[in-house]
């Protein structure tokens, strides 16, 4: 198992949870070069690490993430040929790749500013609780851009509907909480006093359940995306399968039976 | 034609639409290896029935279904190899195939419980009225499984959103009627005691309208399913020109010109 | 650069952005041979037009089109075989290609009816504002045919989801605006007298911002259609390389340090 101790975000365990942050509160948390590497290489490693049953991806005083920093990423990316723009744009695209390719649901504590690449880090969690005080947006053209940065166009039309997609990644505004709760943005708004303790909750819930069915619920939603649907319903026969040969299967039938809660180990 | 006499579950015709209704209210209506096999040649049959024009899947004394029973179903499941696993799902996987596959329209009318493999029931008719009393779980989780069961994780985020389709499916939680009106499970949420007139009226408006082309329509809405967009567009201009060879066509226009209501025959 | 001159439907500059009106209002917009044709060749010919930053599709005399005409369109197409069927329907599909096709955002202003084939350019616009009083109806089952026109079976399920585009496209039934507004069709609903005002200064806003950067986003929001998650990530790490190349990004980057605002040239 690996052992994760990043030097560019928090990490801290919340038992079985882990809880992430980004630590640039007086500058609402952009991300810098270093913070996206270890982000993505620390996704990555979730793959190995068996104790980490859940991740919440939190806020850090009020803000969730301010996106690419000006000075620290776009100055240096000008200076940048195609060979180095292309390595950005694909360490970027790299983790919300390890962010779905990790067994864990991801939970995003949205408050305040939600900006940039960091509304796609909250748009490639599972999971979004947010506040009334989130303001999310695809801005990427505000800095000359286009709206297609790190899987926008594919996830955000299936999140939220093509016609919104179109006009958040295309005029770049912030979307309000109320609109993301309305639009299947955000799962539930909830207090922010309350949103880290919320999200952890979700995510230990989840802990509780069969964590096995979870990680393969999640490589599903994410396998089946271009497939016909038949091969979709094939796909899920093989997978639910796989799923009925767990112990939690048993464990499942057997607290039935005897009239109790299951409790799950995730194998 | 085929002469549908099915023994595990009800069946009845209200003119030319087949009204199905699981038949064990006093435990919810769940489903065995009988009737998910059963409904699965019923549906298959279907496409060879011409005198059957679409059909109700209505919900008896007060609930639509409760899912594969415990019992029945998930006992005996924990006995079986890996072989008999896959046998098991691939017979539920191909009742939502034949479902889309059947050329009639099917419109499920949700009242009260509507979990499991009931869900997925539900969310593969074509269009769905509720009731306020409808609780509707893809609660796979609760056993120890995935939700990836029986498609769901392809058609759930397409009906809902992925972002709720995550949760639905993660936690296993239930769906309000409210919340599932609001996300487009539900086309419509009426009255208990209107429920089936209802769902039955609205087919029997789909009868009186041109069945050929819904046919049509049906298929493309699951056969454009993973093709580029210019595909799909390509792929209408052809289903479109043999409609329009169709005489319900000639039909529609006749009755314009004569200021008169058409009446289709669905050739 | 091409020099557009439409005689089968109105077109005029508002600054950049070309405003485009069918011009019966008579008779609500209906579409014809020849204005079909001449949509598809205009925007086709857009891609050439370097001087045509935005489109809006506005409405006139209160409508904004009431679909293939009965007595110009259907009754011909009665008398066409299979060979001529087919160049009708395709010629259909290739309108909506083209626009989808076409670099520049596309806006359409919907007021009062918004039917059949008029729908369905409303449906493949980037983005929609409606009126209170817009109804839209995908209504071609209401003329014997079925609802896969034109590419409605592949975009409207992607723009309202999937069980609120099977009850439109089957039952042929007017969605109300305020519905439209609630299922992510129209972006925004405003006043009539509002309308065409509100959407050329949406495009205007468009035209503002960076071009080159919208004609991508609107690209890959075609263009990952149907690829796999991961392929979509790697198409935009891609496309967002590209964009990262235009003077625009430095631009915005300079305004940023000098704390102005941005003037965006498109390249």
């Amino acid at each position: 198992m690996k052992d994760l101790k990043p030097k560019h975000f928090l990490w801290e365990m919340a038992g079985d949870v882990a809880v992430i942050r980004l630590d640039r509160p007086d500058r609402k948390n952009p991300l810098t070069f270093d913070s996206y590497a270890e982000l993505r290489d620390t996704f990555r490693d979730l793959a190995y690490c068996d104790d980490v049953k859940a991740v919440v991806f939190a806020s850090n005083g009020g803000n969730f993430c301010s996106g690419g920093d000006v000075h620290d990423i776009i100055g240096p990316l000008l200076q940048r040929d195609m060979k180095g723009l292309l390595e950005f744009t694909r360490m970027t695209g790299d983790l919300v790749k390890a962010m779905k390719a990790a067994p864990q649901p991801v939970i995003a504590a949205v408050d305040g500013i939600c900006v940039g690449a960091g509304a796609m880090v909250a748009l490639f969690a599972d999971m979004r609780l947010g506040t009334a005080a989130a303001k999310t947006a695809f801005l990427f053209t505000r800095v000359g851009l286009a709206g297609c940065d790190m899987g926008a166009c594919a996830m955000l039309p299936r999140v939220v509907g093509q016609g919104r997609a179109a006009e958040l990644l295309m005029t770049g505004r912030s979307m309000s909480a109320d609109e993301g709760f309305a639009w299947g943005f955000f799962n539930r708004l909830v207090d922010a006093d309350a949103l880290e303790a919320d999200a952890v909750a979700l995510a230990q819930s989840l802990v509780a359940g069969p964590n096995f069915g979870h990680m393969m619920t999640k490589t599903m939603l994410n396998q089946e995306w271009s497939m016909t649907l038949d091969q979709a319903i094939e796909a899920e026969a093989q997978a639910q399968a796989i799923c009925m040969q767990t112990r939690d299967f048993q464990r499942a039938y057997d607290a039935f039976v005897a009239k109790q809660k299951p409790v799950f180990e995730g194998n």
